[in-house]
């Protein structure tokens, strides 16, 4: 992945949650945000948001990074609160100590809280002269958060009796793939239809990993307590199809992702992104028995 | 109150949270949403946005209304998080069982989350030709609730181990006043800054009105359990300034947000609105001792 993408994405983080920015805020709250968000893991929604903005022509950068920084601060968020006592009950993750185990559970809640609301701010902040590509980013970046469809909503089918695999992980994780997308294209002006699909496969295949992870990982590897879906009677890939299963559609679904970017001029750096998540994405213990089509292995 | 802004809130809420939008949400999810936000107390917040974008001239009564929807989803949204186990552990809020006591905490959180997504979305939705305005009045109710010094932030500084009153206090409850009152004014094309102190100063009228509510109140009056700021430690005007002392400081506080309104045409609505608030903020034990200035009586 190119540093210049990273170098970006940090930049942007690091602004948003400058100490400028966050004088005067209880000094637990903003420590416990900054613990939230940084060294962070892979970027891979911003990485995605930036990709596609270049592959449109990225004309207002300033815009695609606050967009950039927008979805990795709403996916920390989420980290947190599914890591509280309530829900996963974490002490682990990005193999450090998670928020919680840090700060408390009061101070960790109020943190997702604070990110959520900062994402949205930090947005508006950076609209610039293009308000109406604020407002359609806001939009997007809602959808792939709250309800009916996004990532909270995608959380909440844990708490109900009968649960819909697909339409579980369509929310829980491909609703931030797709918006992490949606507001690269937006971000450069471009309509976000056209490489919806895009996001909707990454995330696909992101969740069938963490499905296969959750099953063979070990948690050194994963940075994160494994086992927890089976432990907590949630839907699972793996259990469904099997491990070879599962593997083969992770690798259908990769290729499918890089199908669907659309014709245009950054259309080949768009795919080596798909292609370098891909690779991160197989547990380290499932790669003998892996089968990832040749497009998708460089 | 004129019934006109009322009925003007119940329908924005209500298309806030239509069946149509929240189709395909999780059910439980859906329900946690719309129990928190009706039947509703008071509507302050709204009212106040209301009265302000009238005073203004009321030129998009669209983005009003959606500004007005916005700062009570948010209200709701923090009521639901504080009254949660690890905060204030309240199973009654307004008269009924609060949303965790109903739908256990899993979905109160999410159902918290969700609401403060919802409201940037359908402040975004309703920008019609107004995005500028939008990104502005997102600005400033992510200024309300978020990091440094939103509610977020107040509620954090329960988390620390050293507090300034005022500061805490003004955050916690003043900062979502003064938003209600900065959307309104921007919804209507005006610039904020002459409406501000209006908020302030009721923000800061209605938390001492909740410390003495806290301190004197009976539960069923309150419609929550009373005594939590000396149970959990936390700082109550009440404990700093005795009953009366405190008394007097909320007469002078909402003599203040009367002769903060600028003169407007609405001058004279908001004015009003501001006394209503007042009549309504004193506990009814403590009435006999009010010493209420003459103008706010009325």
């Amino acid at each position: 992945m190119s540093p210049t993408l990273h170098d970006r994405i940090d930049a942007s983080l690091a602004r948003a949650l400058s100490a400028q920015r966050l004088a005067g805020s209880p000094p637990h709250l903003a420590s416990a945000v900054r613990h939230a968000v940084f060294p962070g893991g892979g970027r891979v929604r911003p990485l995605l948001t930036l990709s596609t903005a270049r592959a449109c022509g990225d004309d207002a950068p300033g815009l695609s990074d606050a967009a950039a920084a927008a979805v990795e601060l709403i996916h920390c968020a989420s980290l947190v609160h599914d890591d509280l006592p309530i829900f996963d009950d974490a002490l682990q993750r990005r193999g450090r100590p998670t928020v919680h185990a840090v700060f408390g559970p009061q101070v960790a809640l109020l943190a997702g809280d604070a990110l959520i609301v900062h994402a949205f701010d930090f947005l508006a902040e950076s609209a610039g002269g293009h308000a109406d590509r604020a407002i359609a980013m806001t939009r997007a970046l809602a959808a792939g958060v709250g309800m009916p469809s996004g990532i909270i909503g995608g959380q909440a089918w844990e708490c109900e009796p009968r649960v819909d695999r697909a339409a579980y992980h369509r929310a829980k994780t491909g609703a931030l793939f797709r918006a992490s997308v949606e507001l690269g294209a937006l971000a450069a002006g471009h309509a976000p239809a056209a490489w919806r699909a895009v996001g909707d496969h990454l995330g696909a295949a992101y969740q069938l990993a963490d499905d296969l992870q959750d099953v063979l990982g070990r948690g050194e590897e994963a940075g994160k307590p494994v086992g927890q879906d089976l432990r907590l009677g949630r839907p699972n890939a793996v259990v469904e199809l099997g491990v070879g299963g599962a593997l083969q559609a992770l690798a259908r679904t990769v290729q499918d992702a890089e199908d669907a970017v659309p014709a245009c001029g950054g259309r080949d750096g768009l795919i080596r992104l798909v292609r370098a998540i891909a690779a991160r994405l197989v547990p380290d213990r499932a790669l003998p028995e892996v089968r990832v089509p040749a497009s998708a292995a460089g």
